[in-house]
């Protein structure tokens, strides 16, 4: 995810005792050494990048390359992780330096296209694409960043006419805080959703690092909407509860201006909340807390971060008109989905609705009987007030702004925030398979949310039809691990204007091996 | 020095009691750090690259820099060593990581000219441009590699819309074996040769370092050309006995086929001869010892490496024919200097005599009369050659090759080797100064060795102003050091197809020092 809003006079509330809390959860990393499997050709296939060779990796060591050469190397599957190798001259004595072009990708698009005409709309820094001199040969070029992969493209820009390299012993340091070898394989399913499963939970291992990233590659940060997602795929898969108690932790300890819990967090260079604030992903700390202690029943955890939590409800509900319903505006205020045209209304009070709901349940465990009525009082008026002010009946769909936008995710989130029972719900879902309107859902996170409604309204075919022409499309196009954003109908599309810069490993992806596991095996 | 010849099949041959004492004579690198002084901007002038704006170094931390933007910071002068900065974001945390491209130049047109256009015959790897991804913000930026520059420009290739970055506490710390504070600065003599002298001291001073390099941007290699001006240059300034000791030592112990001393050494990543060999290079190891011997009076070390150097004028006269001349070959056998059409034989054969006579008193010192005796046999037979088949008296000049090519440095040499008196040689030199022969000198290697000639020929006022007008004019153009390769009637010539991979701190070039303490005080 990446946004440029900011909230004005920002500021840093510290909570101490959870932010330390926090920091006695850091996990150390699993080290896995990874070996490249091959060498690619890539070239312009009919549609796209395509591989159209491929060697062995023992062919390596027999290929020098000189001005302009280059090898590109196949590690086999996706890892987060550093990279090192070493560089053999041959030939006369190296009488300059070996200055070499390095590429990482996750797909081969990232290693293909040109990185230098990249104009998208968020940072060229993040292309994996590195520049070094080499002053002393031989040597063991260790790469000091950590990268996401799954290809390493190794170009010489120049040696000298008098000697080429050769290039050896390369290697990924692969680095997770899930451990792989705690989650049982599936068996006894067909064999397209163990694939997805599998592709699934290497997704979600590649983003659990210090904290569970959004993506290895890009944004490499704790957003707590994709924390979410990922808590709840941990849950049926490395049941890392620690990991998901510290970011509970973080982001109560770090909050914005008037104890908000930020949209995401930095780790390094010290913990820090980012100064973006999303009505939504304020309100998810309500949804991860209640998650956690559903999956973990730790009261302890609840009661350290119940008052942070029931906060979030309050400033949300500071946003709530007479009518009941959320106000709308123009800035970049809550996210649902990256939609450019999405008017954000109706899905941000049907998710102001389903936390309530969840704060109301937590109220209850806690026997907080005040809070307990005032949620309860907050629910009849924000529902009364979404069924007044944003339910067509005629069209049979949830409307959203000024301009009565019908669109996908609206109608998903008030499903979810069971606005009504299971038959309107249904009878919604249905009429939105069929209607489909044309503000329909961009990225695997708004997908996971329509799979979700479907399953809990009793369409559990649907949803599986639905995972199959989605996540199972991405499979048939090659993917590794789930990528943050994919349309089967337009397969290069990208919100920032270039595909190179998309993160191919997102957490918010995910979420097959939870679904899969939870409600079909 | 860049040459892409090599030995067929070549090997190399250790003396590692030689080695030994060359390696317990590796010096301590003295430290200094130097802070930049200012802030520049360049901009193309009427003729070259000017320098049309200057703040002051503290402006440094006010300037906050965004995509796209650059500063260019000014160290003041000349240095080889290693530079570090710390990076401070502004405005909202960074969210990507900083991508910065950095230019580090001796001169401006390193900065200014774009180094992707740069399709000289040398290695672009020799360009000094870095680009780096700093992911963690704040941090200091330690850069690896050790640079030889004067100006070195930061530029913003991306962060992100949310922040910028501000630069601070830039730093330098520079390297070298040589101690200028030994050197007693000069007073007497008029102003442009105080000056003269001081770009002298420190373009040696900043070609000192483990051993003697030619140059700290390029090829940072011990080349014995190179080292025979060093040593003389040093032992007028900073006297430092053990680094020519060492580097003699590290040519004898490491030497090429049939025990030829090699025309460079490698120091990384191992000791290492290059296969580059060169007729007049390998001579000069007996001119370094010769120099050496008559400065430091040594006789352990005359007698460690007699037999290497007594060895090098028996393989060279295995060139000489039954005329007693040194064959020719179209091949790049011999260096002298670096003019394209220069055809080498009559200088090769001017070196061969040269340091035969060298060879011959050192064999008096050491009392090897019956070497004595051979290589007074053998000077006789290459002078009287020389004089029967090179010397051209009509034209009053010596003649090189079949086209019988007449070069400024045939002669010179002849007349360093005192194949003739003082009065022929003087009247050579009177007639080259007035023939000017086309094919001129192009290095301050080779004006070196007309200074000398004119200086030991009683010629010290036409000297004198040759400095002037040679190294005079490179001062005049703003060298902070004395460069590689000059030429005051076409400034902008380089031999490698771009003045921007040119060294502009050469060894070669450090000799005006050694004039003016030698003969001018």
């Amino acid at each position: 995810m990446s946004i440029t809003n900011s909230i004005k006079d920002f500021k840093m509330e510290v909570n101490q005792a959870l932010v330390d809390k926090a920091v006695a959860l850091e996990p150390s990393l699993i080290k896995n050494t990874v070996k490249p499997i091959g060498l690619v050709t890539i070239e312009k296939g009919k549609e796209d990048w395509e591989i159209t060779e491929r060697k062995s990796i023992d062919e390596l060591s027999n290929i020098s390359l000189g001005k302009g050469q280059s090898v590109c190397i196949d590690f086999g599957d996706h890892h987060a992780g550093y990279v090192s190798f070493k560089l053999k001259p041959v030939g006369s004595p190296p009488d300059a330096p070996a200055h070499l072009r390095i590429k990482l990708g996750e797909t081969l698009c990232e290693i293909a296209e040109d990185s230098s005409t990249y104009n998208g709309s968020i940072s060229s820094s993040w292309i994996q694409e590195e520049f070094l001199h080499i002053d002393i040969l031989p040597n063991t070029v260790s790469m000091p960043r950590r990268y996401a992969f799954r290809y390493m493209e190794i170009k010489v820009v120049d040696t000298s006419p008098k000697y080429e390299i050769v290039i050896e012993d390369v290697n990924c340091i692969a680095v997770s805080s899930a451990d792989m070898s705690t989650v049982s394989p599936l068996t006894k399913i067909s064999d397209d959703l163990i694939k997805m499963d599998k592709i699934s939970l290497k997704t979600l291992q590649d983003c659990m690092h210090s904290v569970f990233e959004d993506g290895p590659k890009r944004d490499r940060r704790l957003w707590i909407g994709d924390l979410r997602l990922q808590a709840q795929a941990n849950y049926y898969t490395f049941k890392n509860y620690d990991l998901v108690k510290r970011c509970l932790y973080l982001f109560a300890g770090l909050a914005q201006n008037e104890g908000r819990v930020g949209a995401c967090l930095f780790i390094e260079p010290k913990l820090l909340v980012d100064d973006t604030a999303l009505y939504d992903y304020s309100l998810f700390f309500i949804s991860c807390l209640y998650d956690y202690y559903e999956e973990t029943k730790d009261l302890t955890v609840l009661n350290d971060l119940w008052e942070v939590a029931y906060h979030q409800a309050q400033l949300a509900l500071n946003r709530v008109d007479e009518n009941g319903v959320v106000r709308d505006s123009d800035d970049w205020w809550c996210f649902l989905d990256w939609h450019d045209e999405l008017n954000k209304q109706a899905g941000a009070q049907a998710i102001l609705i389903y936390t309530l709901k969840q704060a109301k349940k937590l109220a209850s465990i806690l026997g907080d009987a005040e809070r307990k009525e005032k949620l309860e009082k907050e629910i009849k008026k924000t529902t009364k007030g979404a069924i007044n002010q944003l339910w067509d009946k005629e069209q049979g769909f949830f409307v959203s702004g000024n301009q009565k936008q019908v669109s996908w995710i609206s109608q998903i989130w008030f499903v979810l925030a069971e606005v009504f029972d299971t038959d309107i719900n249904g009878q919604i879902l249905d009429n939105l398979l069929k209607v489909s309107p044309r503000v329909d859902l961009v990225t695997p996170y708004a997908y996971h949310h329509l799979i979700e409604a479907l399953i809990l309204n009793n369409r559990k075919a649907e949803a599986l039809s639905c995972m199959r022409s989605y996540w199972g499309e991405m499979v048939k196009d090659g993917a590794d691990c789930f990528w943050e954003l994919y349309d089967p109908k337009n397969k290069y599309a990208s919100p920032y204007g270039s595909r190179i810069i998309n993160s191919y490993c997102h957490a918010w992806s995910c979420t097959p091996s939870y679904f899969i596991r939870k409600y079909f095996l």
